[in-house]
């Protein structure tokens, strides 16, 4: 079993990486007899995980009761939150009780905001069950659901007390998710980590194949990154912007499709070759680098290129909707290498089409 | 005006106290030019006080929103919430945007929990214009709404950047209203400050007719107290609990009569008379500090004798599920003496119930 520890400042939390994991007692500390415990999941994932973890819980002398919400990312309401709540509240449970998120994602979000809301913030185990929840969204204690207006609009800065994650829970994702996933894996290598980018060029068929010690090898190594990064940055201020490369592009290509028609894995990928071309006209990367993302991108069977009959002009208005969010200028997270990434201020719109162009079906 | 500073961990903010301060642009600092402000109030409240607060935030240069969500104990829900982070976002407010809770401790504590979700927490300042907000909910941090399941059930801790009390809000209060806002008031004079307990003995009248000076420094006073508890233990895991003097009997006579028949001070009255009296078993008060509390809650016009028809016995099934919140045992906070609370696990049925029939009717 490999172990990250994420280092807060009132606190830290470990994250719990292998295979096998949800069948063994000891995975569940600090859980222990007599503890109460609900469990979040929704149809898709239970059938394959929560008797299981029911089980191991049982075994440990934990009173355990589930609760699921409808699955998908139009469920990841203020409504699924009030299912949550009601079940809390129809099994008595108060302020010592534990909620533990089993799913991916969406699963985790709820569930998290959940656990930070009931009785003002109760316990929260996180196990996620999708490569990108695995790698992103179970570490650094965001959780939201969305508003009709806006997505993630509503939500908390709550951490858990452990993440689990097993990495046989991935047999059962389909592959599609499993390369989304993988879109988050690189975009650690790009921005942070450029020999973490060269193990990757070498295993990512391994990867693709769920090889179960180079999937925990990866996804410590993304935990790692991201607990870093947190650490620094709990509350988003600073540094954990960099985490956004080639999210601002990729946002676009979601919002333009209609959210749903590709993963959001499949448009980050695209984005961020969209943002390495911008980095190489800016001189900091070469057209090697720009070639080394695209062929590691595409081995991990995701797009790389832009939406059918979606043209350059069509990113903007998207792009500069999200850039308002932050400031007066359209802010993008640009590369200096591979490896090392950065808050750019400094494209035109006329290079962002350029670059944009680039990805585009002629 | 009058000012008092709750130290928290992470920083520290001010109560300002003092009649006439809506009118002025100083008492919102940090508010300043071009910060964009989402007022949260209610029908009964904004025709008498969102065009000062308005007109005067529109005079420091700020952008100012408001939406009113209806009036009432029963609206304080999820639905509401929603209205709020609807109306944030049909008017684009940012995570830079402030929101303002301008109302009792319902506003409060709703627009509160909203300013805590929105975009995972905007800055929150709180104006409440009841005296129970004023020496209570505003100070402490802790925002909430309803559950059909139970009161209080979702929320967060979560600390405004400031308080603004102008006491001449109070004017448009009904009388009922300001007498329970009293007994709370009465509360922090009998479990932590004997002095103060005593010139509530002599000035009660005086904050009865709105005196306004006498106003100002009795919420002072109330807020240090409460403010240096809060800073002892914010997040409620010990000495916060000496503020539910009398809550859990009052509890019972809320839960009994329903919800809104008794304003909560009231039932908060009859319950710090009825701990007082257990505290008289003990040992630990005499015949005459009970009665002193009596004449006290008296002239505050607030009852001093169960609900018609509630029998003693008919508090326990509520205390009971009142204490399984806590622990296994019964606990009470009971007094030392006028000016000193604990808690206790000591009291018999026998004895809670030979307490109660002292403020039964016969
Ligand atoms: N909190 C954060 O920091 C953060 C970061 C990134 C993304 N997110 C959020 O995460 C969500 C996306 O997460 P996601 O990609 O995991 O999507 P998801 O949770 O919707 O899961 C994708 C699909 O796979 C299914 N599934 C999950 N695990 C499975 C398994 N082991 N076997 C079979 N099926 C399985 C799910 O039921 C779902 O149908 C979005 O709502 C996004 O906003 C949050
Ligand atoms: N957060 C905390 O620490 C805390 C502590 C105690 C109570 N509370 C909560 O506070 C709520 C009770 O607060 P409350 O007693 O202020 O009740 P409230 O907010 O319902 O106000 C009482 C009534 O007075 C009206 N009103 C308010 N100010 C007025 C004014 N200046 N002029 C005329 N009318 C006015 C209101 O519209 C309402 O009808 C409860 O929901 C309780 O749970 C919270
Ligand atoms: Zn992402
Ligand atoms: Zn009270």
């Amino acid at each position: 079993m490999l172990q990250v520890n994420v280092e807060l400042k009132e606190r830290r939390y470990p994250i719990l990486i292998g295979a096998g994991l949800l069948a063994k007692p000891e995975s569940y500390a600090p859980l222990k007899k007599g503890d109460k415990v609900m469990i979040v999941s929704n149809p898709t994932i239970a059938p394959h995980y929560l008797a299981t973890v029911e089980h191991t819980l049982t075994q440990l002398g934990c009173q355990v009761d589930s609760v699921l919400i409808p699955d998908g990312e139009k469920y990841k309401t203020l409504d699924s939150l009030n299912l949550i709540f009601t079940a809390l509240l129809e099994k008595n449970h108060n302020r010592d009780s534990t909620l533990i998120a089993l799913g991916g994602g969406v699963i985790g979000d709820v569930a998290g905001y959940a656990a930070a809301s009931y009785q003002r913030g109760i316990r929260f185990i996180q196990i996620p069950t999708t490569l990108l929840a695995q790698v992103d969204s179970s570490v650094g204690g965001k959780t939201a659901v969305n508003h009709p207006l806006g997505k993630n609009m509503i939500g908390a800065f709550y951490q858990p007390v452990s993440v689990i994650i097993d990495t046989l829970t991935l047999a059962t994702l389909p592959k599609r998710e499993v390369s989304a996933g993988l879109a988050e894996v690189i975009k650690y290598g790009a921005i942070f980590d450029l020999p973490f980018f060269e193990w990757l060029e070498q295993h990512i068929d391994h990867l693709i194949a769920l090889d179960q010690a180079d999937l925990c090898y990866c996804i410590q190594r993304c935990c790692q990154l991201k607990a870093d990064v947190v650490a620094r940055d709990e509350t988003e201020k600073g540094d954990r912007a960099l985490l956004n490369f080639g999210h601002t592009f990729g946002h676009a290509i979601e919002a333009h499709l209609g959210y749903g028609n590709w993963l959001h894995g499949e448009a980050v990928a695209v984005g961020m070759l969209e943002a390495a071309a911008l980095s190489e006209q800016f001189g900091d990367l070469n057209a090697q680098d720009v070639a080394r993302l695209e062929t590691l991108l595409a081995k991990a069977n995701l797009p790389t290129i832009s939406p059918d009959g979606m043209l350059p002009e069509a990113y903007l208005p998207y792009m500069w909707r999200d850039k308002k969010v932050l400031s007066g200028q359209l802010r993008l997270i640009l590369l200096k290498k591979l490896g090392a990434a950065y808050v750019s201020a400094q494209a035109s719109e006329a290079q962002v089409i350029a670059a944009i162009s680039r990805f585009t079906q002629a």
